[in-house]
């Protein structure tokens, strides 16, 4: 089986974005064994549109057309691709009820153009995530499938609605299966230099490593065949990935998350958590509220950036600070079980340390230490160096995960 | 003049990870004039890369191979491009020698394959944001270039060393232009409609709309021709723009950031700033720390997640939470003006409301009270309506924006 991408908008022919669709689209396809035929990138001109879904007719399993199903005037998807395949716009009275609706609550305006928002060609795609429909065309042995640009509303409506579909009317069998498995703290190199007696004990197996902004990953690959539990395997290479790794494992799965781990560990034991942040500014807090449901296991916290909110907002003896420096593992710690006291937490993390571009204290940029206080325990510290070109943003969002990865560690013990 | 862009990586083959670097690479090409003639993407295999460079060879003028220069056994693109065009891979010791230091620096042992990151064929270039080197080989009337995978490295290269080099060597003097306006706060189907009288009065300029996650674009295109200044046509556009839509303007440029706009105001000013964040968990806080230098404008603040962290770390009087509600006008002015007292500061922001996804007090997610204290005046506030689709993550990132907006408004006032 066979498909053909065809994204539309001046935007992305112009690379002026970053045509995340396709890629996203290509791996769910390619994991049901669906080979992608052309990926076509045009414009937002209906003839355009008209003669690429002409060009592939017939040729591909699956058309996609994918974007330009907006409100606006440059939003000329839908009634191309009706033109295309000779068939009329129609409007979903129920989606145009609700997108009412929706504009009363938020108190905008309803304009014209916004009944796009509500049409449809041949069978309607429903979409959860916002404001534009989807449509799935038979065309002889051909199904045409028009789906949305933002990358929020596009990724489920293909997990929620348009996979199931396929999966339905072309009757699929075959599948790849991939596994992803995280680390942090450990570098590439090393990493896979270890792996060698792993992918040398299972060649069906292939091992990728990848470096993520917040961590390493592994990726198994492993080609699907009936007869082949795949998933038995990646359990026996984890396995023994895990004995020569296990210290830097975070976990396991596509969408994983660090943070939605340790949330749940600590709302399952029933742990408060807390914080004084320094160089992250606020990020392992709002990183710790991105999980639903933190106000379980997190009251508050404080940003102390300043040397001066240190001894203000948390009462670290100032003298601690000067002795000490900014960045050490004093500070750091003080920082940690000061702020749990504050709250009563169980946890308590302190971050200081250098996000650069400048130097502080004779510590390059990437000079980090890390403070963790648990209820009835000495604070412990851990100093990171990580590499300054890496930059400001990404010293933060390293620093973030490798307290986390203490937090982890420690509810672990 | 025409180029191709060979990408290479199983991840980016199989639609693990997405091909930003591409269209990066084809926007930067187009303002030049070059025509991007294919784009193909093959996995991390030698014969494939030497084919497609064969097969690419004489055609386009230049020869883009991008990914796979990493210290891993599956980095086989400067090896393999070395082969297709017959010439050999060259070390360089002063690369070496750095790459050495930087493992010293961050206490990691250094391993053979990481070689492989001091080497380059044909003609080197440089890469200050990471570990590998570019390649810049002449072949016949083409160039072949070859940079390394991780975009932070590839989009550093290819602004500050390639497109100076092509510039040069290809004695370029064509060029489209583009001008990128910001907005918050007006729907996009208003604003474009509100500006059909501006496009009807500028038809050689296109002005397209785009949705970004915390704001909307409007983007303004023009082809240039040596005759006509370009910039003053742009700025008569944007005048006219402004005339209709200045309310909710933030700024220009492609690389604008509110965040710096603001942070940059507030330190001309030598004004300081501190928050108390209930539903954005410290995200205002840690974008402001974002710039560098936030430190002479932002001393530390508060996350008050929970009621209680209000009344404990604020001082705010429980009755008037219990009054009013969390999610209501008083609350988020009170946090303004307690956090901003604790601190000295002249402004304080209050972040409260329901990120979802669960509605709050009877508020459906989506709903959000931002207040806003100035030093010697009253407390102002504001409401949003988002949309409860966003998700809890783009609930949080527009809350952070309207603010920095309210203080934008404040200071220009």
């Amino acid at each position: 089986m066979n498909a053909e991408i065809i994204s539309v908008g001046d935007e992305l022919q112009r690379g002026e974005i970053t045509n995340t669709n396709s890629a996203f689209l290509t791996k769910k396809l390619n994991s049901l064994g669906i080979v992608i035929m052309s990926q076509v990138t045009i414009g937002d001109d209906p003839d355009a549109i008209i003669s690429s879904v002409h060009g592939g007719k017939g040729q591909a399993d699956l058309l996609f057309v994918c974007g330009g199903l907006g409100p606006t005037a440059d939003d000329v998807t839908l009634s191309a691709v009706a033109k295309a395949v000779d068939m009329p716009v129609k409007t979903d009275i129920p989606t145009w009820q609700h997108l009412l609706s929706i504009f009363a609550q938020r108190q905008i305006d309803v304009q014209p153009e916004n009944k796009r928002q509500a049409q449809y060609v041949g069978k309607l795609i429903p979409n959860s995530r916002g404001l534009a429909l989807g449509s799935w065309v038979k065309l002889g042995k051909q199904r045409v499938v028009v789906l949305p640009g933002p990358p929020s509303e596009f990724q489920a409506m293909v997990e929620q609605e348009v996979i199931p579909m396929i999966i339905k009317e072309f009757n699929i069998q075959k599948t790849i299966k991939t596994r992803a498995l995280h680390f942090l703290g450990r570098p590439e190199s090393i990493l896979m230099n270890d792996l060698k007696s792993v992918m040398e004990t299972y060649p069906d197996i292939t091992i990728t490593s990848y470096v993520k902004p917040t961590n390493i990953e592994l990726r198994l690959t492993g080609f699907m065949n009936k007869q082949i539990d795949i998933d038995a395997r990646f359990d026996q290479v984890t396995k023994m990935i895990l004995e020569k790794e296990g210290e830097y494992y975070l976990g396991m799965g596509n969408n994983f998350s660090l943070v939605n781990k340790v949330v749940n560990l600590l709302k399952q034991q029933k742990l408060k958590i807390t914080g004084a942040e320094s160089l992250t500014g606020g990020l392992f807090q709002s990183t710790i509220c991105s999980v639903p449901g933190a106000s379980e296991i997190f009251d508050g916290g404080f940003v102390t950036y300043a040397a001066s909110a240190k001894v203000k907002l948390l009462g670290i003896p100032s003298t601690l600070i000067e002795h000490n420096g900014v960045v050490s593992s004093a500070t750091a710690e003080a920082m940690a079980e000061y702020s749990r006291k504050k709250l009563g937490a169980d946890f308590g993390l302190g971050f200081t340390g250098v996000a650069g571009p400048d130097s502080l204290e004779g510590n390059p940029a990437g000079t980090v230490w890390i403070g963790l206080a648990r209820k009835g325990e000495k604070p412990i510290s851990k100093q990171l160096h990580l590499a300054g070109y890496l930059g400001r943003q990404e010293i933060r969002l390293l620093s973030v995960q490798y307290g986390l990865q203490m937090v982890l560690r420690e509810i672990k013990k």
